[in-house]
């Protein structure tokens, strides 16, 4: 998506270690209108499929995933960070390695709110290793639903979780992919 | 607002010590319409105000507060619970009791994102005690911006915590106020 790109390349930060900020407009501060753009554009990638559930990850997922869901006509679930060890029966729980913030989380949702009957659109802002996605189409599955896809804003492709998921016949989109990155550089996959 | 507040008294769960549940449609599970549908009577109520920034806090108060960004067509800020005690020298921030969890956060924003020039509506899911609100207040007083006002799905007028901010003068808006609750009945502030 030739608009995301472009904010990347203008307004991302590069930091050591591989990290690209992009706090400006997706993960901090948020440009609304572009996350609603984000949600048409999968909307039509996702065209003809039927999707009856958006399901994201707190937090910084939320705001496009509203967006997504907005534009589907659906509701969005969010899969909750636990903040205790005893996880309840009434909950899916993953647990999901954060490679941002270096540590572990306890994932849930709600019984509730995520059973048999969905046929699920998995949103979040960033696709690395892939660890969020595994944990969130794993709610999914011990659900009993239907995974139909991943949506993302900015897939690391250098990182290999996207590919990995693909390979194993999940359909993931990325409306921005990056091929590579160095210190003050950033390449696209064409 | 009406529509909000059929969906508490239709989907809303009393729990002992005082807690609404809304996770059907506000919490977890989100209605992404309705949160559409919140931010639309928002900017009805703030028509002829200067707006140009959205402020919350995560996590569950993103969804309503990205729809309000885009309506009112400005960026969405969100503070973040600090995960460490160390807080940088590049962050505004406050300490925040929760009601909820018991507990006290430290709630950051970064100060390239929020600064004088700053005409700040905030949004946010509850209003109790009024902890959250006073802090975001607090966030853009230290930015030496302006509070326009708050925009609130769901007041406890009960707790209290509205009216002391109303009497101290700030322009408090809520979809739904809550006169009283009881184990099993819900009345409004007519």
């Amino acid at each position: 998506m030739e608009a995301l790109e472009q904010r990347i390349l203008n307004e991302g930060e590069l930091r050591p270690g591989g990290i690209l900020k992009v706090d400006g407009f997706l993960n901090h501060r948020i440009d609304a209108q572009l996350s609603y753009d984000m949600a048409v554009e999968l909307k039509r990638l996702y065209e003809g499929e039927e999707i009856n559930k958006i399901l994201t990850i707190e937090a910084s997922g939320i705001a496009m995933a509203c967006m997504a869901a907005y534009v589907f006509g659906c509701p969005l679930v969010f899969a909750k960070k636990s903040k205790t060890k005893n996880i309840s029966s009434d909950v899916w729980s993953v647990e999901v390695e954060s490679f941002t913030h270096g540590n572990t989380n306890t994932v849930v949702v709600s019984k509730e709110y995520l059973g048999p009957e969905d046929k699920v659109l998995i949103i979040d802002d960033f696709l690395a290793t892939g660890a969020a996605l595994k944990g969130l189409k794993a709610l999914v599955e011990q659900a009993g639903g239907t995974v139909v896809g991943a949506g993302i804003a900015i897939e690391k492709a250098f990182q290999g979780g996207g590919d990995e998921l693909r390979s194993a016949g999940m359909r993931v989109e990325s409306l921005a992919r990056i091929a590579s990155m160095t210190d003050d550089s950033i390449e696209f996959v064409r």
